[in-house]
C-alpha cells in the first residue's frame, strides 16, 4: 500500500470535483446504504457471513459488499461497507445485531463510573476496517479501453459524529424519545460532554486512519443532532463536529480529501452547520434546495436529498422526482462562470424494500437529466 | 348551553390575549398532553374507564381528566382530552388502541375501492366529542373572589390535520418509514389527493362544531407534516390545512376564537406555514424562538418551544431551561409599544415518565420569569 506507486489515478472523479466546487459534465450521484439489504447479492453475502458484525468485520466480505452496486448501477461514488457505532465497539461497550433488530450495546453508559471509564479506543482494535479501506481501494482499480491502470470511482469512508456515537453509548440501543441521552445532558452535561471529547478525539482519528489507508473522502454521519433543542444542537453536537473536521487530515496521495457533513434534520441550522469547516453539506428532504443554494452554496457544496420513500413509486415517477431535485439546485455552473457543487443523494439510507430496477432508473435519471441541465435544456 | 347567558367571562384570559397578540402580565402555558399518564390521578381514571377509548367517549371521564392538571398546575389553558383519530374512527376505520401500543385502525386505505367510499362523517357519530366540550365549558364555571361566576381557564378544541390523518388512514398504524402513504403519494397522488379533500371538510366541520359546543380555541395537529419532502409538504399538508383554516368560524359568543397550527418538524417552512390564516403558530425545539418572532412575529403569535426532556431533568434545570425560551422570545412588548404573542409550551406532547413535581417547577419559572421580563428584570 506504497503511496508513491499503488494509486492510479480515478477514471471518474466526478465526485471529488462536485465535493470541490469544480465543474462536471454531469451531477455525481450515490446513495447512502448504497450496499444493502434491498440488493439480493447482499442478502447473499451476509448470509455466508453469519451475522452484519461477521460481515463488517471481515475485509472480504466489506469489499464484497462495497462493490455489489458499482456492478448493477454506473454510481459515482463507493462506500466503506461498515457501520456508524464500530468506534463505541472498540471502547469495549459490546456492540451487536439481533436479527431483525438495530444494533445494542452490552455495557452503555449509564454511571458517573462508566464514563470516567471512557477512553479513547487504540486503534489498533479498528484495524479491520483500516484494512477493508485498503482493500476495497485495491478492488476498485480496472484497466480502462487505453490500458492504463485506473480507480473506477472514489472511495468515502465514514463515521458516526459525537453526538450520535453518544446518543447510542448512553441509550444502549435506538430511542425514539432520547429520554437517558437527553436527561443526562439537562441534568449532568458535564459527564456527557466527557464523552463527547472522548469522542471526537476518537473519530478524527478514526477517519484520519482510514484516510491513510485510502479514503478519498471522508463523512460524518449526524444521523440524530435534529433531535436536539435549538442552543443544545449547537452546544453537543455541531461544536464536537467542528473539532472532528479541524482536526482531519485534507489531503492524501496529493489529493485533496474532502469532508461531508449530514446532519439529519439540521435544515434549521444549516447557516451554521455550512461554517464549520466542511467541505459539503448534506440535507435531507425538508431542504428546498435551491434555498439552500442561495443560503450557503458559494461556501459549501450539497448532499442531497430525495426522499427515498419515492423509490417505491414506478420508474416514471421516480425519474420525475429525480429530475425536480436537480431543478430544484440548478445548473451548477453560475452567471458569472463559476460552478456550484451539487452531488446527488438520498435524504436518509435507501430503504430495505426498495425495488433495484427503481434505482437503475434513478441512476439514468439523475445523469440524463443533469447533463441536460448543463445544456441548458 | 344558550350561548346569551350560560357563558360567563373568563377569569384569566392570558392565553387567548397572547393568541390575538394582546399585552398580558405574564406569558401563559400549557402543555401538549397536560392530561395525561404522567399524573397519577389520570391513571386511576384511566382505569375506572377500562381502555382509551372508554376515557375519550365518556363525558364524564373526559371531562374529569381534562381538569385534572388545572388542580395541579396554574396553567392558562384547558385543552379537550380526546385524540385527534376521532374523525377517521367516525369515518368507519375501527380505532383501537391495544394495551401499551399506539393507536391501529381496523381498515385501513389500501386500494382505490376503499379510498372510493371514504365519505365526510355525520358529525352525529362525533356527538361524544361536543358533548365533551360543553360539559367541560360547564365544569371550567368557577366563582370568583367577588362572588361571580366566572370560566377559570380557556378551553382548546383540536383535530389532527389531513395529512396527518391520512397518515394514519393509510398505515393503518404508526410508521416509521410512512412507505405505504408516501408510496401513495408519489405513485398515485390522486387517491391522496381525494382522501385528502374528504379530510379537509371533515375536520373544519368538526372543529366547528367544537367552537359551538365551547370550545374557545382550536388546534391543528399536523403531526407528521416534517416527514414530507419540501414541495410535498406544501402540496399535500399545508394546502389542506390551509382550506381547513379558511373554513373555519372564528368567533363564538362575540369572542375570537384563535386558531393554531402546529407542524412538528415544520421548522423548514416557518414562512409558509405562518402565512396560512392562521393566529398562531406552534414550533418545536428544534427552533430558534428568536428567529421565529423576527421572521413571523408581526403576523402571529408563536407557541412553544421547550423540549420535554428537559422535564427529566431537576427542577432548578428545568427553570433554566424554561427561562432561556422566554429570554429567546424576549419581552414580548416591542419598543413600538405594540405586543408580539408568545404562549409557552413544549415542543412535543408530555412524556408519561415525567416526574409531576418537575411540571410544577416549569409552571412557576415560566410564570415568574415572564413577569420579570416584563418589568425589563
Amino acid at each position: 500500500m506504497s503511496a508513491t506507486t499503488a494509486r492510479p489515478p480515478l477514471a471518474n472523479d466526478c465526485f471529488l470535483r462536485a465535493c470541490l466546487r469544480q465543474s462536471t459534465p454531469h451531477t455525481p450521484l450515490w446513495l447512502m446504504r448504497q450496499a444493502g439489504r434491498y440488493l439480493p447479492e447482499y442478502n447473499a453475502t451476509r448470509a455466508k457471513a453469519g451475522s452484519f458484525m461477521g460481515l463488517a468485520t471481515s475485509p472480504d466480505f466489506a469489499t464484497e459488499v462495497t462493490l455489489q452496486p458499482l456492478e448493477r448501477y454506473p454510481l459515482d461514488a463507493a462506500i466503506l461497507f461498515s457501520d456508524i457505532l464500530t468506534v463505541p465497539d472498540a471502547m469495549g461497550l459490546g456492540l451487536s445485531f439481533a436479527q431483525g433488530e438495530g444494533p445494542r450495546f452490552a455495557h452503555p453508559l449509564r454511571d458517573e463510573a462508566a464514563v470516567a471509564a471512557l477512553r479513547v479506543p487504540d486503534l489498533d482494535r479498528l484495524r479491520y476496517v483500516f484494512d477493508a479501506v485498503a482493500a476495497i481501494r485495491r478492488a476498485l482499480v480496472t484497466t480502462d479501453a487505453q490500458g492504463r491502470r485506473v480507480g473506477r470511482v472514489p472511495l468515502i469512508g465514514f463515521s458516526g459524529s459525537p453526538w450520535t456515537l453518544a446518543c447510542y453509548m448512553v441509550e444502549g440501543a435506538g430511542s425514539d424519545d432520547y429520554r437517558l441521552v437527553k436527561t443526562m445532558l439537562y441534568a449532568r452535561p458535564d459527564l456527557l460532554t466527557r464523552i463527547l471529547e472522548i469522542n471526537a478525539q476518537a473519530v478524527a482519528a478514526y477517519l484520519n486512519a482510514q484516510i491513510d489507508a485510502g479514503a478519498q473522502a471522508v463523512m460524518v454521519f449526524d444521523s440524530w443532532g435534529g433531535v436536539l433543542a435549538d442552543g443544545a444542537f449547537q452546544r453537543f453536537s455541531l461544536d464536537y463536529t467542528r473539532r472532528v473536521v479541524a482536526a482531519l487530515k485534507r489531503e492524501a496521495d496529493g489529493q485533496p480529501v474532502p469532508v461531508i457533513v449530514f446532519t439529519k434534520g439540521g435544515g434549521p441550522w444549516l447557516q451554521e452547520i455550512a461554517a464549520i469547516g466542511a467541505d459539503v453539506v448534506g440535507l435531507d428532504w425538508t431542504v428546498n434546495l435551491g434555498r439552500a443554494r442561495a443560503q450557503v452554496g458559494d461556501r459549501v457544496a450539497l448532499q442531497g436529498n430525495l426522499d427515498p420513500n419515492v423509490l417505491f413509486a414506478p420508474p416514471e415517477a421516480v425519474a420525475r422526482e429525480a429530475r425536480a431535485v436537480l431543478d430544484s439546485f440548478g445548473p451548477p455552473q453560475r452567471a458569472d462562470g463559476g460552478w456550484d457543487g451539487h452531488v446527488f443523494n438520498l435524504g436518509h439510507g435507501i430503504s430495505q424494500y426498495t425495488p433495484p430496477e427503481h434505482v437503475a432508473a434513478l441512476v439514468e435519471a439523475v445523469h440524463t437529466h443533469s447533463r441536460a441541465l448543463r445544456r441548458g435544456a
